[in-house]
């Protein structure tokens, strides 16, 4: 069994690099309580969730801490905006290897600081411990919701279109940009892909706005075909998309031009983090307006039908095979 | 950067092993939304603790799986317990090696499963990612306690009683038998104390009692000097312990007699998870009542006073020194 190391270092690193995260929030007494207080709002249900990031598998060791930081948070905040929640909260746990410097704690907390204003979250608590592996984060947040609003992978229905944000395969580029294959991108838009692998930008503000108008609403994380097949499994309805109509950057449809890469690796790229949901017919100007007053570009690019399965379509009207439907992360 | 495996491997691993741990659980989706959702009960705070498990450096990866479950989930029931608060959910992140097999996650699951019953809580979401590290496994959980009315640990006030649940300095054993020390104990105490290392007993039906009788109130994790100097500092005040009224297990009285160890050892030794806390002398007759009623040994073994710090005095009232004061977890 490894030797433990004494813990007055981790509670020099917390006094240092995480109590100011905390700040005066209520209920985080400063991060030295064995937990935190929560108050629910009156009215509203918390919503849950964890996803945890390991070096080496999620992001580089030499990433800088910073953005390693906001990965790890921001893959949270995402799931939080698919469910239409208000990010409050967040715990924080690091595994930590040997050898990860003051000035490495000081460029990730920066991270945090800066994204905890841009979501108005603030940490209330955490766990660091030792490990002899790779450096492994572990973010729980909680969000608020109106109560019994939660959007649900599990609501689309026939008749529904299909949305997505943003735009869509840019990480995915983002990450053979990191891993240096030549993907035919000049500088600029091989930075912008590189940018929204390392940084996604979770669709907060949308995902509340969509809060009784969607159906269904889940995030882009393991690839849009993939993802848009676990609404269809969860919600028992079929599900086409259109694949022309997926919105794709300049740099995905520069790398496209380039030939160095398909359709299809764009469609079944992961890390995305655009929100994908389901909506009736009736909703359409609604949600036109809705991109405006959210400033998200919003595309339609499918419709859900009686049946199961996801399948994209060509401009002739054919099914598109994939080798593999989605990005995989274990 | 490691090759992801598909997450078809994640999808059913969560289907067989954990879905069924979540079971009809409201506001948990079977595990199949990205985040769960909590309607809190009126009246209440929600009490958010999490912390980590490492293989090597917590446990050892060839410890029963059911244990490493139970362990990894008990350290965070603990924490509630601490606070006052009635476990309720709790979210588990799974950072896994190669090579973990299925009779390894059924046997972890059925650890789960075990404690889940005996503390009332059930699993509504989680994480589980690919490491070339050790097996790491991060638990949030989640409780409820009567607003405004959670435990902390800086609440002690000059003139309180210090009390301590159970036994201390078993699991400080406990670990030493884990290694294949000598201790001088006979199987029988052996295996006890290897018990208590491998599964605490968070002491939640105590802590829910102690809501509005105790005035601060810690779990036993680095050690009960080390925990103590935490409840000392964050409340601003002197502890001090007599050390002969610490509460000691046959086990442990054993070990000492055979000279094994000294009581500074147990006094140091960490992962007892027993409540330390204080309370007015006043309610000495309440809490020797509520010991038969929740059926926990309790012993007083110390006062606060105005000062600071934590020293623990011999039966002549001298100060014992130690050359470390908990265990090191980091």
């Amino acid at each position: 069994m490894t030797e433990r190391v004494n813990r007055l270092g981790e509670f020099e690193l917390i006094a240092k690099h995480f109590a100011p995260l905390a700040g005066k929030t209520p209920g985080a007494y400063g991060l030295k309580d064995d937990a935190a207080v929560l108050t629910p709002a009156a009215g509203h249900d918390l919503v849950l969730t964890t996803d945890a990031v390991v070096a080496g598998v999620h992001f580089f060791p030499s990433d800088p801490p910073a953005t390693i930081a906001q990965k790890a948070l921001r893959v949270n905040i995402s799931d939080l905006a698919a469910k239409g929640a208000t990010p409050r909260v967040y715990l924080l746990t690091l595994a930590l290897p040997p050898g990860v410097d003051d000035a490495w704690f000081t460029a990730f907390a920066s991270g945090l600081r800066r994204d905890q204003v841009r979501f108005g979250v603030t940490l209330v608590g955490g766990d660091t411990v030792a490990t002899p592996g790779p450096l492994t984060i572990s973010v729980t947040a909680l969000g608020e919701v109106a109560r019994g609003k939660m959007l649900l992978r599990g609501g689309a229905k026939a008749g529904d279109d299909i949305w997505v944000s943003g735009t869509i395969g840019d990480a995915a580029l983002g990450l053979r940009v990191a891993k240096a294959e030549d993907v035919g991108l000049d500088k600029k838009h091989g930075a912008s892909v590189l940018h929204r692998f390392r940084i996604p930008e979770p669709r907060w503000v949308l995902g509340r706005a969509l809060v009784g108008v969607a159906h269904a609403c889940l995030d882009v994380s393991d690839g849009l075909i993939a993802d848009l097949g676990h609404m269809s499994e969860v919600s028992g309805v079929k599900i086409e998309v259109e694949a022309q109509t997926v919105p794709l950057s300049p740099a995905a449809r520069s790398a496209l031009t380039a030939g160095r890469i398909g359709l299809s690796d764009l469609l079944t790229g992961g890390d995305d983090y655009e929100l994908a949901f389901s909506a009736p017919a009736a909703r359409r100007h609604q949600l036109s307006a809705l991109a405006l007053t959210t400033k998200t570009k919003l595309s339609r690019v499918g419709r859900v039908f009686k049946g199961k399965g996801v399948v994209a379509l060509d401009r002739q009207g054919a099914e598109i095979g994939f080798t593999r439907k989605g990005f995989a992360h274990f």
